[in-house]
């Protein structure tokens, strides 16, 4: 492990978070939130020191690097960035509870978009600010952002790779160019891009600058932090549809884009994954729109909050147009699936995603024909392309090392003794970053009735989940610790 | 495929269950319950045409099978003594639905345990004998018991192995001794020897012949249909102590107790699966005690009820002597995961099996250090031996299709529109061939409620469940039917 290497890194994120938070704090001083303004000062102090202290320490550090390192490093950088980040929260008493504050943090970065707010609209503009651009900061991963304006790995572009490969959602990262540097800023280009035209889009709709920023910030990170208790349900029809545009649009693997950029329509066409995803997300609204149908006047409403739904809760962003804690059994089982699958790889999405879905009926496939003839060897393909058998062994290890924090999660939150559905549902909607879930957390609701102990198992979830499971699992296996001395 | 030797075994099995329904017949008249005389009169009848039209049609039947052929002749196997095993509750009006009535059957044979009864002490008692019984019958697998007697494969024991590999649970069948005919025969007469002592002790702690016979028939099934409203509360602690006992024995692999015959007692205690299984149940049962206390008067009543369940639970029986639906959130989790989990292979339990689970984390951990060391290639090892990759491509498409299968009947389950909780756990209760869920499926509630659709979709879980879940896919699969033409 070439931990140097690792805590310079955290040193330069925990920079570029004291850059990210200007923002917010210039936003405070304008609507002359005086005690936000200190704790966002007080903040800016204490990164300072603890980036500074680090980077002292870290002067002669070896470039060398490791995929272990590339895990480690991204585990704790979110570690990092999230226990300073919430800071301004804390001081500024907004959220007493520590606890809290690491919830709504950690929540926001990894785009989850679980509260533990009763009140949101209660909230000063300069901590609404922060918490919503925390989604857009987590969206596409800070390391990436690194990766784009710092030639850390100079020409070695393998170490960039490492980092990369450890926070990108997604089986494997695509690598869209040769020079992981250029990948990363074309990335962030696309990212800004979007953004961009869905904040235009949502003024044109007559939304104001804040609300637009900060919407579109919980967009294109399909985080979902809300800055009205009702969320999106008081907005007009075209807003409400331009975001159901737009969560879809994030939620699609970027590369895509790319390839639209280079006008490689066939290959677009041809992409398997877009193809599962596009077919999911239709089905569900059809399915959904004849369940719900009875509970809304018109057809085009019943239309409206079914799409909607399907597509804040595929791409797991968890705005809400409307209750739908309050639908049927039936339409709540296909929203419960769909929070488990999630969005495409490669989007700012979370979930399984839709490449695992599909790899995972392949391999299924594969394996029940190997059974029956044991001496055939098959390769698994997807676009035509023969995957390596070591993506098939981390898939299968993905489910089921998904499957038991899934369990585990539900049995500790299960302590606190709510019902089955309300802790299914809690640790579904952390665990794949979508945030509200069904029950007593449900759309209109929130976290907070949960214990400490549960808050933490949950922002475990979140981060495990955002990270996709190997940084923590590297983190806390033994091996990891057994090397460094 | 083999087709004619495939439909000779049905013919042959039916026979074998027409003889198996003898001692119904006779309880029946000695009782002096007519209609259900003339029902099993009738269905004789109509096993006897079917069976015999069968061996006509293939009288001049090649020996020759293969995995495909043993696959499909398990499936269709018990489809068709499901098919006319169910017959005398429906000739004898008491059960008027077919539908009802092949539920009934499929639960019994498949040793699940879910009823439709919402009055069994109505039943008479010729009916509830086949009831129980069939949970014997097909604890085992009445194939393996064909096996035992018929030398249908002569020499060529490949052809009993695969057959027997496709009935009898868990990733792969110990190959006892060389002979699979003789192993048959040995894993008969174990099963039969703790049943005669279940049922002594049983009769020595005061219960009638009668009731002993169909309680142990459902333990030694792990089935668990109750002859009592409300099945095991009101028996006294010795018999409620008795049953926990049993339960858990029945679903301990039975090459176990054949080890133990041999007395090989090192392997015995060596031995991974049992060693986990007994540590699952030992903390289980604490756990539960603990969570559990505050709900009964006595220490002594908290950790019966509680062994009681937790043994009923894993060992997928289903017998209950409390209202385990009453109890918190956590011990309601506990028992979801102990329902998933299920007993060991090759016992007469059902769930994914404690040994798939001790394989999937050693499948994950290898995965995982893969992933970080591509270039060393490591196999996996339980008691020492090496573990073919072809049981470990098994047992991850098993996963993953399991996962799939329970995802789509929740969904479709759904569709009658309870609540998640006593869907996700009708369904898991089925699944995995438990019997009672949680909600409104509780164990003191039963599955009438449920429209056909939703009966219909459970029961192809009981069979999915029991077979393993390959010989359906097998059946279901293009190819198997391409092959035909």
């Amino acid at each position: 492990m070439n931990w140097k290497m690792i805590w310079r890194i955290i040193a330069y994120t925990l920079l570029i978070e004291a850059a990210l938070m200007v923002p917010a704090l210039l936003i405070s001083i304008g609507y002359h939130e005086m005690t936000v303004v200190y704790a966002y000062l007080a903040t800016l102090a204490v990164i300072g020191v603890v980036a500074g202290l680090l980077l002292l320490v870290t002067k002669n550090a070896r470039k060398g690097f490791y995929a272990r390192d590339g895990l480690v490093t991204a585990g704790f950088t979110w570690l990092a960035m999230s226990m300073l980040g919430c800071l301004p929260f804390w001081f500024s008493r907004e959220i007493p509870s520590y606890v809290d504050c690491l919830f709504e943090m950690v929540s926001g970065f990894t785009t989850t978009g679980s509260s533990i707010l009763t009140d949101v609209e209660a909230m000063s503009k300069g901590l609404i600010w922060w918490r919503s651009f925390s989604h857009w900061v987590g969206g596409m991963g800070v390391l990436v952002f690194l990766m784009a304006i710092v030639p850390l790995g100079g020409k070695n572009s393998g170490f960039t790779l490492h980092i990369l490969r450890a926070e990108s959602p997604g089986p494997s990262v695509g690598k869209m160019t040769p020079r992981m540097k250029q990948t990363a800023s074309i990335l962030y280009k696309i990212y800004f891009g979007l953004t961009v035209i869905n904040i235009v889009l949502l003024m044109v709709g007559g939304m104001d600058w804040f609300e637009s920023c900060c919407h579109a910030f919980g967009t294109a990170g399909t985080g979902g932090f809300g800055i009205k208790a009702d969320s999106f349900a008081s907005y007009s029809p075209y807003l409400q549809n331009v975001t159901t545009i737009f969560m879809l649009l994030f939620s699609v693997n970027f590369s895509i884009y790319y390839l639209l950029l280079l006008r490689k329509f066939t290959d677009v066409i041809r992409d398997e994954e877009l193809r599962a995803f596009v077919l999911i997300v239709l089905g569900s609204i059809i399915a959904l729109v004849f369940c719900v149908r009875p509970l809304y006047g018109t057809l085009e409403e019943t239309i409206r909050h079914s799409a909607f739904t399907v597509s804040t809760i595929i791409s797991t962003t968890g705005y809400a147009t409307t209750d739908f804690n309050l639908w049927p059994a039936f339409a709540k089982a296909i929203l419960l699936i769909l929070m488990c699958i999630g969005a495409c790889a490669g989007s700012t999405g979370g979930g399984i995603k839709v490449i695992r879905v599909v790899l995972l009926g392949k391999i299924f496939r594969r394996n029940l024909h190997q059974s029956q003839h044991p001496d055939e060897v098959s390769a698994i393909r997807v676009n035509d392309k023969r995957i390596d058998e070591q993506v098939v062994r981390n898939t299968t290890a993905y489910l089921i090392i998904y499957v038991a924090i899934a369990v585990i999660s539900f049995l500790l939150v299960s302590l606190d003794g709510f019902d089955v559905e309300t802790n299914l549902s809690a640790v579904f909607a952390t665990f794949n970053n979508i945030g509200p879930g069904l029950g007593a957390v449900g759309p209109v609701s929130n976290f907070a009735a949960y214990s400490d102990f549960a808050k933490l198992v949950m922002t475990f979830d979140m981060l495990a989940g955002r990270l996709e499971i190997y940084p923590i699992i590297v983190i806390l296996s033994r091996r990891t610790w057994a090397r460094t001395r």
